[in-house]
């Protein structure tokens, strides 16, 4: 069985400018270590001829699988095709396949009134030495190239693009060109502890991990991921993960708040299933942010009833029907006014659940006693609320995360217990 | 003048199997880029020792500034600053100020009853070869080091604290150290026309742009953004950019959004201001995301009153008071609904404006008669409404971002008219 090593090489000015993130090299890891292949790393260069040469004469002398996304526009900017046609030594053809596809796709999918441009054409002309990819959600192919044993395949920038191509053709053709090793992860998510603080107390169980298991630590929102890695033969690898992953947990028990890599809102969305229960939201300062993290989850229209997003104290007032009083005295940002936010969207959404937020995100809206960051958290049911108060220290977008993963977790353990 | 390049170094195995999503490279390109340096490649590898070593030899070969993040937490697998020490020859030394700071924030800011850990005190470590570039949000210090003058820079990976390092220590020093070129860009952006024919159409003016002058095309949510990039002198470069920037402008004013690279949250918040006026959002599909986006925007509480996230169609007509016959007849995603969703809103929210949205995100719930993707979007005053219907055509997470940008982008058009 040989290690299989990838690199990612991601083409575009956009990238080096800052005006685009990469989401697509983490989306690619991701799938490559399913499957077994070890990404080795992953560059960005600009639309440069001899830059993006010199980055396939890089990765591949130490990677098996070179990956390269972007620059396969209609545009002048676009300079890879041609480049990948002088790297590997071809000469460019039409592709009648790609241009039939091309062509439809322009009469009848985005149906334009006008002829395919020369520019479209040039989407079905590829080099005569790769194989083409058949890209059915967009115009640009992908493309499969092999030297000196290496294989470089080619794949548009759009993210929905590049994600067709690799699961309709790239992993299939990877799985089965290479024997591939056994990859496996175990991944549980601890909360409110610092890195350092757990890694002092598995120092030990660290130091005596076997050589084919690494443990990692993945600080986010206030939470801290613990990933054990392991890497071989299917069974053994399933084995020792197995015994060292409840070795893991046991270890962090009290702190640990799930023992899979699942986000809060797809957890709620599993414990409201089970339950046949469903819930609402009343925001004030996540502004919908809750909301939004709860309907990103597909089938949440199954437990999810809708929201109430309370920014202004009017809407806390008139729809809510937080008591005027509460707001004149303690405040919109206090245990009192997030726990008569509960009662009214229980009200108004008749729902099982409900989780409601107040608070002051930044960077303005801070006083000396309650300053940026000040946060209350309510959630309860019709018969039991329970509230929580937090000072995040950060900016207006983490503020609002950190606010929402956490108004999330509370909500989940509200409904496991209750 | 030189022409001053950097590199982007991003170390860390949790890119390189896709765990984060690398945010740190583009904000870093965006800030160098404003004060006129040149990001010329982006390299990620993970947490191995001769790989960080080998991406420094290779990255100082051709830049002048290398900038490396992550890798300097307490724990084991972060190897970067030990690396660092060897690199650069130096030895490890305690730094007094940065054990005081680290010290002052477990126990006033941290508040950890326990007492400092052996991995805490590390933190305050580093080699004597560097400049400490002290970091006031966290523990880990920047370091500084120069090596046959070419800079090197490490910084924390968590992205606030790499911000706060990066702005108070970095950016002031670059400027500082070298005699940089004045680089400026023009953004536009264009919707609902592709690329090729936007490219057919301009193919004139891109021929005859001067040298100092790029072009790139942007595709992203439906829009194109085209933005023009020049570098040189200051006075020069912002007279061929305004020269050019307008022929571009007349070229493409049919289709063109708006003349500056600024997202529509952002406009509709300076359109709302400059009118003194409000807005509301009564959401269905984007489930609060578009309340969110408005929200992110600092200051929105000046002009933004709420949202009623009407998931459930109990909740469209108990809250918003759609008709029970419409929801019957046509059904929740159709004009009818759409337009008595804006007068719900409306009157539940008294504000000026509002946005109303309902439609099937998929990857279920779609029909023959409204498949996945069919959206109407409302917008509205008390005097007037318009709506439009849309069909996109791809996954649940970007159906909602087009359905929240084009629903941003039709009550922008509706403020300015109305």
């Amino acid at each position: 069985m040989q290690t299989i090593k990838a690199s990612i090489i991601t083409i575009g000015d956009e990238l080096l400018i800052g005006q685009v993130i990469d989401t697509n090299s983490a989306w690619i890891a991701q799938e490559l270590n399913k499957i077994g292949v070890w990404v080795k790393r992953r560059v960005a260069v600009g639309d440069v001829y001899h830059e993006i040469w010199k980055a396939l004469d890089e990765e591949s002398a130490s990677s098996q699988i070179i990956l390269i996304t972007g620059g396969l526009g209609p545009t002048a900017d676009d300079i890879t095709k041609p480049l990948l046609c002088d790297y590997f030594g071809g000469k460019m053809i039409i592709n009648e396949e790609v241009l039939a596809h091309v062509t439809y796709l322009f009469e009848h999918v985005f149906k334009r009134p006008m002829p395919l441009l020369e520019s479209n054409r040039k989407q079905a002309e590829v080099p005569d030495v790769c194989t083409v990819l058949k890209n059915d959600v967009g115009t640009a192919p992908g493309m499969l190239f092999e030297k000196k044993g290496k294989i470089f395949i080619s794949m548009p920038g759009v993210p929905h693009e590049m994600q067709f191509i690799m699961q309709k053709h790239v992993l299939p053709l990877i799985k089965m060109k290479f024997d591939l090793p056994f990859i496996d992860h175990r991944t549980l998510i601890t909360m409110n502890v610092g890195e350092s603080f757990l890694a002092e107390r598995i120092k030990d169980f660290e130091k005596n991990l076997p050589a084919n298991i690494k443990l990692a630590y993945l600080p986010n929102h206030g939470m801290v991921r613990l990933r054990l890695t392991a890497q071989g033969d299917k069974n053994e690898v399933e084995k020792v993960l197995e015994e060292n992953f409840s070795i893991l947990k046991k270890s962090v028990i009290d702190v640990m708040v799930i023992d899979e890599d699942i986000s809060f809102e797809m957890l709620l969305g599993r414990l409201l299933k089970e339950r046949n229960k469903t819930v609402a939201t009343a925001e004030s300062c996540t502004g919908g942010y809750i909301a939004h993290l709860i309907t990103s989850v597909a089938g949440s229209s199954e437990y999810f009833k809708g929201s109430v997003v309370s920014y202004d104290n009017s809407i806390k007032k008139n729809v809510l029907h937080v008591d005027d009083v509460t707001l004149n005295t303690v405040g919109a940002v206090s245990e009192e006014t997030v726990e008569q936010m509960i009662e009214g969207i229980l009200n108004v959404m008749q729902t099982d659940y409900a989780v409601a937020v107040s608070g002051i995100m930044g960077p303005c809206g801070g006083s000396a006693e309650k300053p940026v960051g000040t946060v209350w958290i309510a959630v309860g049911n019709k018969n039991k609320i329970e509230t929580k108060k937090f000072k995040f220290r950060f900016d207006r977008k983490r503020n609002i995360e950190l606010t929402a993963v956490n108004a999330l977790h509370l909500l989940c353990e509200f409904v496991k217990k209750n």
